[in-house]
C-alpha cells in the first residue's frame, strides 16, 4: 500500500516589482501552494501567475492571508477586533477565490500567514474567529494547523477538514511548540539530517523534540522553504527521502 | 402594468476612520448599493457592514471596483495593462463576493468607479477587458454600463445582462457624454428639476441633452448621490416623483 | 504677571477625500497644533494645508507621527525595532520640516501619536529611542510628554526641552495613569467642569486624581480635541475660563 | 589638468523585506547616490542603511522622489495637481534631508523618479512645480536633469545648480530623446561599447545620437545601473575607460 503526505511552501511572496523566493524550483518538488493574498506580500497579478505556475505544476492551491503589513512582511504582530479579523480573512480569502475561479480552479486549503499564525496558534478565540471566518466563505476548505496548538483546536471544534503540519528545517521543544529561533539547534541545515527526521517522524507517528520526546501527532504535510540553496536543498532531498520511504508525495 | 426602474447609490465610501457619504439615508431609497472594495475607499469592514446595512433594508448589493489609490479616491487616471486590470478586477470582486457569501448572500451587479470608469468608457479594449475579467468570476453578474460608451459596448460584445445607467443630477451632451462640470449647468441642483428630467426621460425613452435631443437609450437604473444635503434631496425627490408616475423602485 | 499656558490639538487628521475633525474652529482657541505626517493620517496636501491654516492663526505648528497604519488611525499597538522606530520618526518628522520649511516656519514640536504614544509612554528604552531620533534631526524640539510617564523621563535624560501636558476631558488616576475609557467618569463631557478642573490644577500645580490626591507635575500644555461639538465646547470654555483666571493661551 | 565627471546611480530601491539591486557592488564605482524615498520604493529603514552605505564610500547622497505607486515601482503615469506635485516632492525630499541630517550629512542632488521624471521632461509647468518645491526646501540642492527637456529648461528658470545627465548603457535620437526601448540598439549592452561612447562623447562634449549627428549638450554627470551582472559591467568598465582618458569619478 502506497503512503502519501503533502509538502506544502509558501509562494508568490513578490509583491509588484519585486520577486521572492523560487517558486519555479518548489513547484517541482511540493504538492501544495499556499499563496499571499496581497496583504503581507503578493500582488492580485503576482497571485495569478504563481497560480498558473502552481496549476500547470499540478500542484494544489490554498490562501495564504497575513496582516495588512508590507514593509514588516506580516511578521509583525497587530492586534485586531474580532470583526477586523474575520473581515480581513474573508477579504484575501475571496480574492484568491476569484482568481482561482478565473483559472477554473477552486482553493484546496487555507494557512495563516506570520504574526497572524503565531498569535492564533496561541489564541483560541482568535484561531477560531480566523478559522470560522474562512470556513463561511468555503465551507470545504482544508485548514493547515501546527498540532497541539489553538489552531488544531479551533479547527477541530468547527469541524473542519485538517492538514496537521510539521516543519522540515525546525526543531520542536518537548510541548510541541518550535525551538526558538535564537536557539542553537532550532534550525536544521543539513538536508540529509532534515529529511532524515521527517522520516523517522513519519514512521514512528510523530514529532520527536530536542528532549528526545515522541509526540503522538497526526503529520499530513509538511513544511518546506525555498529561500536561498540550503532551504531548496532540504526540500529536495526530503523529495528524494520520502520517494525512497515509499511515500507518494500529493495534497490531502 | 407597475414599471419599475432601479436607484443605483456609490456605497461604503468610507476608510478605517474616516467615515464618508450617509448610507443609511440612501438605503432607505435606493435598490441597488456599489459598495467600495478596498482599493480607492472601503476598508474589509466598512464594506461589510455597508453590506449589513443594504441587505437589512432589501437592497442589492453590488461591488464598485476602482483604482488601488486611496488618496485620489480613484480618481486619477493610472494606465495599466491588460493583466494588471484583469487581476485586480478580479481581485475586487472576489474578496466583495466573499463578504457577501458569508452573510448568505450574492453580488447582483458590477459597476466600475471613477477613473477606472472614466477610461474604460472611453476604451473599448480597456472596457472588454475589465468587464471579461469581472465576468470569468461570477457570470451572471448585471455590469452596470454608461449608454453610447465602450462600456455599453463591451458588455454587449460579451452577451451580458447589462443595466443602462443615467445619472440624476447631471446634464448630458448631445453625443450623450456627460456635460463637463466645469460648463454652467452640468451639475443639477434642484431637486424637482431633476426628478421632473428623470421622469421625462423614462417617459420619452432617452437622454434629453443640452441640446434639446433626445437620444434614445434604455433607462435601467438612475444613479443618485448622497454627499450632501442637497445630493439627498435630489434622491428623495425623485423617489417621491418615480412613485407619483407609477414606477416601482426595484433592482434589475 | 501674566502667566501663560498652552492649548495643544491634533489636527490635519484627514486623508486625501476625507476630512476629520474641525481644524478652523479650534486653531482660533489653540496656541500649538500637532500635525499628522501621513502615516496615520494626513497626506502632504492635507499637511501642508493644515499648516497653512495654522501659520494664518498664529498657531506653532508641531509633528504628530504615528504608526503607519492608515486603517487603524495609529492606534493598535505595532511592534517595531529600534532602528525601524528611529527610521520612522525621523522620516516623518523631516517631512513636516520640510513643507514648514517651504512656508518659512518651522517646528516647534513633537508629540507621538495613538499607541507609538502610549506605547513608549510605558517603556523608557522605546521612548528614549523615540525622542533620541527625534532630536537627532531637530534638536531644540520642544517635546510633548506626558507628566510622571517614561516620555517624560526619557526626555528629561535626554536633557530636551519639554512640555508637560495634562488632558482636558479625561479623569486620572492616582497613579497619574489616564482612568481607563470604560470607566464611569473617565471621560469629563460637561465643558464648566472640566475648564474648572484644568483652572483648579493650574492654581494648585498639579493633577487632582479620581481618588482626591493632587500629583504634583508641571502643567505646561493642555490638550483639548475638537471631533464633535462636545469637544469643541469644552475647549472653548476652556479657553474663556483660562482667560477669565488671568492666563494667556501661548506655545512654550 | 585632472577632469572630472559624475557617475550616479539608483540606489536603496528595495522595500520592507524585499532587497533590489546590487547597491553595495555599485557604491565602489560611482560617486553620486540616488535614494528612493519611500514612495515607489525604499522605506525608512532602507533608505538610512542606503545612505549609511554611501557616506562610508565617500558618495554624495541625493533624493529621488517618485510617485506614491509601490506596485509599479513610480512607472505609472499619474496626473497630480500642482499642489499634489509639489507637496508630494516636499514630502519625500524632507523625509530624506531628515535621515541625512540624523547622520550628520547632507543631500546633495534631487533626481525625479521614473514616471514622474518622463512627464516631467515633458511639461516644463510640471518641470517646474517639481523643481521649486524641491528648491524651497533646500536651495542649494543640484538638480539632475537630462540635457534638452523641459527639465533642463525648468532649472535654468530657476537659476539652479544644476547637473547634465547622460545615460551609459541608452541611444539616442536625432532631438536628444531617448531611443525607445522596442526598437533595436536602444539598449547597449556590451561593456566596452557603451564605455567607449561615453569617453567620445566626453572629449566630443556632447551625445552622439543614431543618426550620427553630434548634440552639443553639457556632460556632468553619467547614469549607470546596477540590476543584473550586465548593468554591472557596464558601470565597472566606464569606470575603468574613464580612469584611462585621465577623469576622475566625483560628485558635481
Amino acid at each position: 500500500m502506497t503512503r502519501s503526505v503533502d509538502l506544502n511552501a509558501d509562494m508568490g511572496e513578490g509583491f509588484g516589482p519585486w520577486p521572492m523566493g523560487n517558486d519555479a524550483a518548489l513547484l517541482d518538488i511540493v504538492s501544495s501552494a499556499n499563496i499571499a493574498c496581497g496583504f503581507h506580500a503578493g500582488d492580485p497579478v503576482t497571485m495569478g501567475r504563481t497560480m498558473d505556475l502552481a496549476l500547470a505544476a499540478g500542484v494544489a492551491i490554498g490562501a495564504h492571508p497575513g496582516f495588512a503589513d508590507l514593509q514588516g512582511f506580516g511578521r509583525r504582530r497587530i492586534p485586531l477586533s474580532g470583526p477586523e479579523l474575520t473581515h480581513m480573512i474573508q477579504y484575501q480569502l475571496g480574492a484568491a477565490m476569484a482568481l482561482a475561479q478565473a483559472r477554473g480552479a477552486r482553493l484546496a486549503h487555507v494557512k495563516l500567514h506570520g504574526a497572524l499564525s503565531n498569535m492564533a496558534s496561541e489564541n483560541l478565540e482568535m484561531a477560531t474567529t480566523c478559522y470560522r471566518a474562512a470556513l463561511a466563505v468555503q465551507p470545504d476548505l482544508t485548514l493547515v494547523v501546527m498540532p497541539q496548538t489553538a489552531l488544531e483546536q479551533a479547527a477541530r471544534d468547527l469541524g473542519a477538514a485538517t492538514a496537521s503540519e510539521v516543519f522540515a528545517d525546525r526543531s520542536y521543544n518537548d510541548d510541541g511548540t518550535l525551538t526558538d529561533r535564537s536557539q542553537r539547534g532550532a534550525m536544521i541545515h543539513d538536508p540529509q539530517v532534515a529529511a532524515d527526521r521527517i522520516v523517522a517522524m513519519l514512521r514512528d507517528g510523530g514529532i520527536t523534540t530536542t528532549g528526545g520526546k515522541l509526540l503522538r501527532v497526526p503529520i499530513d504535510t509538511i513544511c518546506v522553504h525555498g529561500d536561498g540553496d540550503a532551504a531548496l536543498a532540504i526540500a529536495r532531498q526530503l523529495a528524494a527521502s520520502l520517494d525512497a520511504a515509499g511515500y507518494k508525495i500529493a495534497a490531502p
